[in-house]
C-alpha cells in the first residue's frame, strides 16, 4: 500500500490538518482498531469515547472537541464522507482493464461504448449497447436489446434480461438478476395460464444494487428504481414496482407488485410492502415489517400489519407483560365477586 | 411491432368482436395506461371505474356492462386468458434458434433431443439429456445424468445438479439453484458432521421457477415439486420436501425439510412452514406466516406461529389496542380498590 | 449401485453386527421407506415406533432395545454418525476429475496447488491461489489475489470476489456470494456516497455455505465466518460480521453489519439479527426472530424483538386469547359498575 501524506489527504477533502501534515498515512482503519499510519474518523457519540484512546495516525473529525492534544487531525465538514473518499484513495479497487477478451461472446450487432471492459464467459446479445467505461466482469450476461449506461461495474454471474435500461454509474453485485418475468397468472379454474411479461426493468444513474437481488420486469410498461436508490442483497423487487430516488432497501426486504415506493425512503431488513400499496416519500419502515395498507409521507411505521412506530412500541411494551395482565385480570374478578357475594349476602 | 386486426385476435381467443373488427391494434396496456392502438383488459372491481374513460382502442371483456358505446370489445368467457393469449401474440419472446454454440460445452455422453439450443457457455455434463426444442441460455448447467424434459426454457445461470429430473414445459428464472445439497448434519457432540445428500430433485410438468430460488435435492429419495406449480423469487424449498401440483409459492416464502405442501396451496410471501409438518390441499396462508403445525385442507391461516386467518384477525384487533386495554385495567383496578375501601368502611 | 456385506459396513464405523453379517446391502433409504437391500437408521423417538415395521434389511441402532428379533442390526455409538459414513460408501460423490478444462481461464499469475479441477468457463484471477485437490465447477470465479484452501468443493457460479480467505475442506453451493461490497453509505443530505469496501471475508475451516448466499466483504478489516460453522440457503451475512465455530444459520437467516454471533449458536430460518449486537456462545434463536440486543451466552431467545423464549411461550399463549381477555375486561366493568350504581343508591 503506498502511502500519502496527511497534507494531501487533507487537501483530497478540503480539509485542514492540525498537527503533522508531513506524517505518512499508509492505512485506514476503524478509530477501535487503527495502529501507527493508519487514518481513522470519528463523527457521532458513538465515537466521542474512542477517540481519546485511539492509536491512529491521525483522524478525519468535524472539529478538535475531544481530540487528545497531540493527535494528528483533518478537520472537514462531513467527517464520513471525507474519510469515504480518503478510503477510495488509499485502498484503490482494481478494476479489469478495457478489451474485450477472446473468451468473451459479444454479438456483431451489439454496440460497445469507449473503453469498455468485457470479461472472459461475458455475453453481449444482439442488439445490447454497452455505455463508456463500463465493466462486465466475467460471466455478466446482457440480453437482446438491453441498454447499459457509462461508467457501470456488472460484476460476476449477474444476467440483466432483454430490453432492461440501466443508467450511468450503476454498480450490480454478483449473481443479481435485473429483469426475470414477473410473477403472473390468469387462473383457469385450479390451474394458472402464464401472463406474458413483455415490460421491462428501468434502472436509475447512481444505484447501488447488491447481491443476488432479484427485480421482475413489467407485464406491461417498466418496472423503476430511480436515482441514486442503494439496493442490500438478497432484496426482492415484484413486477411492476416503481422505486423512487435515494431510497434505501436493507437486505431480504421484499416488494410485491405494482407497489409505489417513494423517494428517501428507508425500508429495513426482512420487511415486506405489499402489492398495489403506496408509501410516500421521507418514510422509514422499521425492520421485519410488513406493510399492509398505503403509509404516509414523512412518517415511520413498524410492525405487521405495520402501524406508527410510536404506537407499536407502546403495543411492543405491553406484549411482553400479557401474562402479568392477565393474572391481573383474574385477581380483579375474584375481587369483585367477593364485592358482590358481601352485597348479595347484605340484601 | 406489427398490427393484428381486432377480429383477428378475437378469433384468437374465441371471442366476439362489439364494433370495428377492422380495427388495428399494434400495442397492450393496462386499462389506465392504454391509448390509441392499445388493446386492454377488464375484470372485476377493480376495472369497472376505469373502463368507463380507457383511451384503449379495445377492451377484453367478459360482458358489455359497463362500457361506454363507442368502445370497441372482444367478448369472452375469461378476458383475462384472453388477454394473456394476445399479449403472447403481440409481444412475442424471441428465445435463442436451435443449435448448439460452439462456445458451450455439451458431453459426448450427454443426450441433446431435436431443435435444443444450447448457448454459449452453458455447460451440459456426461449422462445428461436435454428434450426436443428445449432452450439452454448462456451459463447454464446440467450436471451429470440429469434429465430435462422437452420445451423447457433455462435461463442464464441456473445450475441444475446431477441426477435431477425436470418435467416437460419447465420454465426456470436466472441463477436459481435446483438439486444443492440438503442441510444436514450428524451431530458429534458440538461439532457437525456432513450427512451426504445422495437423492435428486423431481420437478413436474408446466411449473415456473423464479429468480434465485434454491431447492435442495433429498438425503434419500426426492424433493418433489408437482405439476403446475409456480414458484415466485428467492424462495426456500428444503430438502425432502413434497409440494403438490397448482401450488403458488410467494417470494422468499421458505418450506422446512420434510415438509408436504398439498396441491392448489397458496403460501403468501416471506412466510415459512416448519419441517416435517404437512400443510392440506387448498389451503391459503397468509404472507409473513410461521406455519408451526399441520394445517387442515380448505383452510386459510395466518400469523406467527400461523393461527386460523379469522383468530389471527380478531387477536390482531385487540393487539393495537393493548395499551388502551391496560389502562382500563388499571381503572378498574382503581374502582375495585374504591368499593373494597367503602365497603371496609362500613364493616 | 455396488453392493457392501453388512459385515463390512459395520467394520466402517467400528460397529458389531447381530443378525447376518453376510446380508448384501444395495441401497440406503429412511426406516418407514426402506425395503429388501437397504440399509436404515434409528435415534430417538421418532425412529422407536417405525423399527417394529420397518422392511430394511438392516438397521444402524445404538441398542437392540425395541428392534424385532429376525431384524439385522449394526451396533454402534452414534448412529446417525456411522448413518452418514455408510451413505457416503453406499452413494458415494463423483467430482469431476483433476486438470485444468481448456475452456477454463486461469490467469498466469494465479497459483493452483497439485490435483485441482478447474473446470470450463471457471475463472481463477491474477495472484489468487487454489488448495491441492480443490474443485472449481464451471462458471465458479475467483478474484484478484483470493486464497482457496485444500479439498474444497465450488459449485457452479459461485463468485469469490478479490481477496477473500477460504480455509480447508469448505463447501460453497451454486451461485453464493463471498466477498461482495458492504452496504454502506456516508450521508451527504438526502445522497448516499459510496463508503469504499476495502476489506475481505475469512472463511475458516470445514465450513459448508448454502446456495445463494450472501456474505459481504468488511469496510475495513475482516468478516469472519468460523471453522466449522454450517450456513443454509439465502442467508445474509453483511460487512464487519463475526460468526463463531460450529455456528449453523438456517435459511434465510440474516446477520447485520458488525454484529457478533458466538460459537455452537443456532439461528433459526427467516431469522434476523441486529447490526452492532453480540450474540453470545451456545445461544439458539428461533425461527423467525429478531433479535434487537445482545443476548447473553447459553439462552433461547425468540420472537420479534427476541426475548427468553419461556417468556415468549408464555406471551404468545396470552396473545391468541386476545379478544377473549378483552370481553372478559368488559364484563367486569359491568359488574364493577352495578356494584358502583348499587352503593350510590344506598347512599
Amino acid at each position: 500500500m503506498p502511502g500519502k501524506r496527511l497534507s494531501e489527504l487533507a487537501a483530497l477533502v478540503g480539509g485542514t490538518v492540525r498537527g503533522e501534515g508531513s506524517a505518512t498515512i499508509t492505512g485506514a482503519a476503524p478509530l477501535g482498531e487503527a495502529g501507527p499510519g493508519d487514518v481513522s474518523f470519528a463523527a457521532g457519540k458513538k465515537h466521542a469515547g474512542l477517540i481519546s484512546k485511539t492509536r491512529a495516525a491521525a483522524v478525519v473529525v468535524r472539529d478538535a472537541g475531544g481530540a487528545p492534544d497531540g493527535l494528528n487531525l483533518i478537520l472537514v465538514e462531513n467527517p464520513e464522507i471525507a474519510f469515504a473518499r480518503i478510503l477510495g484513495v488509499l485502498r484503490p479497487q482494481t478494476l479489469p482493464a478495457p478489451g474485450v477478451h477472446p473468451g468473451a461472446e459479444v454479438h456483431p450487432g451489439a454496440k460497445l461504448g469507449a473503453g469498455v471492459s468485457v470479461q472472459a464467459f461475458a455475453v453481449v446479445e444482439d442488439g445490447a449497447s454497452v455505455g463508456d467505461r463500463t465493466v462486465l466482469f466475467p460471466g455478466a450476461y446482457v440480453g437482446r436489446g438491453a441498454e447499459i449506461g457509462p461508467d457501470c461495474v456488472i460484476y460476476p454471474g449477474v444476467a440483466i434480461r432483454e430490453g432492461c435500461r440501466i443508467g450511468a454509474r450503476v454498480i450490480i453485485h454478483c449473481n443479481s438478476v435485473i429483469g426475470s418475468d414477473g410473477f403472473g397468472y390468469a387462473r383457469d379454474r385450479a390451474k394458472y395460464i402464464k401472463m406474458p411479461q413483455a415490460g421491462i426493468v428501468r434502472i436509475g444513474d447512481d444505484v447501488e444494487i447488491g447481491a443476488c437481488v432479484t427485480i421482475d420486469r413489467a407485464t406491461m410498461g417498466e418496472t423503476v428504481v430511480g436515482r441514486g436508490t442503494k439496493i442490500d442483497n438478497l432484496v426482492q423487487i415484484a413486477h411492476n414496482v416503481k422505486v423512487g430516488e435515494d431510497t434505501v432497501l436493507v437486505a431480504q426486504a421484499a416488494i410485491a407488485g405494482s407497489a409505489r415506493v417513494g423517494s428517501r425512503v428507508q425500508v429495513g431488513g426482512q420487511s415486506g410492502v405489499n402489492g398495489h400499496i403506496s408509501i410516500g416519500d421521507d418514510v422509514g419502515i422499521g425492520a421485519r415489517s410488513g406493510v399492509a395498507q398505503d403509509v404516509p409521507p414523512r412518517s415511520i411505521y413498524t410492525g405487521y400489519p405495520a402501524i406508527p412506530h410510536a404506537d407499536w412500541l407502546r403495543a411492543q411494551n405491553v406484549y411482553s407483560k400479557l401474562p402479568e395482565l392477565k393474572k391481573k385480570i383474574a385477581e380483579l374478578e375474584k375481587r369483585i365477586a367477593e364485592l358482590e357475594a358481601d352485597k348479595a349476602e347484605k340484601e
